[in-house]
């Protein structure tokens, strides 16, 4: 705890002269010390595991905690239950890397999509988001990351290879590069357009442009000169 | 999950006029419906458990429940341990009502804490806070609530009654009262004044007055009010 904590040692000057005290921050005084009574054991545990997850710190953990003292007893094991089942029984297809209970995922395994189209996207996230759009039914590829050379990941490191290696195997007829519109995503895109193309396959990106129901005069420059670029002549 | 979900109904107007959509939120998206393929079942119920918590909808429940995949097995377990031993094996103190695992807490068993001052405070984490201070001897007393005419939070739903109780059974010589500074709490310090002196049991509440280290300039008027009313003489 100590080791990996990432506290601030304060020094303070109180009560008159009297002595200095080191105050460490929340992270050391979830123990029990000194005859100092802090969090019973369960609830510093409880606390710990909360604090594992992405934007949660000490005090949101706290407070998660004795949420959970409060709660039904059934939806307590409910959680613990999920946790350990999603952790078990998921994992990711070996066909397109999404996040699948089967082996390959449904969508693969689903005869009725169009396999001459491949969506490429870098999240499993991405892929629930295209699918409420309801208007796409063909394959996806989840790269699971994009490429980075601050980060030092290259294309070995995401799921380039096997989309090579479905493109050499399935006929596919048009890949949809559906990246992020950041750098690193419009890298990704790049590099996979210049790998993909000379295979005399159909490489697109998605249309950046205006957001439906937003205003012109909130846009920034970049996503209005993605607008003008892309016009399309009204029929 | 139809039924629980506070969903606002959109109606959009969709692909010229060839149809009418009802939009409904991410709730009811999590499911695998007509074809699309959405969330499979771990994750759903994974994300459900986590939009229990408090301050966490949809959008970040998908995100913790991605982030709980990544994350090593041992973490996982740990976490799932850490839910069912909080609420399998803590349980409030039967005579201060602070959270343990053992009855009475270790704070009302220490035989070296002064036991004729108790300090009552709403929460138990209030009593966390005021440990760390290392100042404070005497024992405690946990309320876990205020009294609140609008939210019909009267003297016998809070743990009112066991502190008469411990005042009629044990030689306690003054109660601190720290209720928060809020119109409640204040109340709840006003109520339990004016039913503790009669007994000639002193009654104090803490000092109101600007945090250490803050700037007057920013203080609000009433704290402002509050420290000038407390001042005191300079030795």
């Amino acid at each position: 705890m100590i080791e990996t904590c990432n506290s601030i040692l304060k020094m303070g000057f109180q009560d008159g002269s009297r002595f200095f005290t080191f105050l460490f921050n929340d992270f050391l005084l979830f123990k029990e010390r000194n005859g100092i009574y802090l969090y019973p054991e369960p609830i510093t545990k409880l606390m710990d595991s909360y604090m594992k997850l992405p934007g949660i710190g000490a005090k949101t953990a706290a407070r998660l905690a004795f949420f959970t003292i409060n709660m039904k007893e059934d939806d307590v094991t409910d959680f613990a239950k999920a946790l350990i089942s999603a952790k078990r029984d998921l994992n990711y297809c070996s066909i397109c890397g999404h996040i699948t209970q089967d082996d390959p995922c449904s969508i693969c395994q689903d005869k009725s999509r169009d396999r001459s189209i491949i969506l490429v996207v870098e999240d499993p996230k991405d892929v629930i988001s295209l699918e409420k759009m309801r208007e796409y039914h063909g394959l996806y590829h989840i790269l699971h990351g994009v490429l980075s050379p601050i980060e030092g990941t290259g294309p070995e490191d995401i799921n380039i290879p096997s989309l090579i290696r479905r493109l050499q195997s399935e006929e596919v007829k048009e890949v949809i590069i559906a990246t992020n519109a950041t750098a690193e995503g419009e890298a990704t895109a790049m590099y996979l357009s210049r790998l993909i193309r000379p295979a005399g396959i159909k490489v697109t990106r998605l249309a950046h442009g205006l957001s439906v129901g937003s205003d012109i005069e909130y846009a920034d420059e970049i996503t209005l000169l993605k607008a003008v670029e892309g016009r399309r002549e009204i029929e």
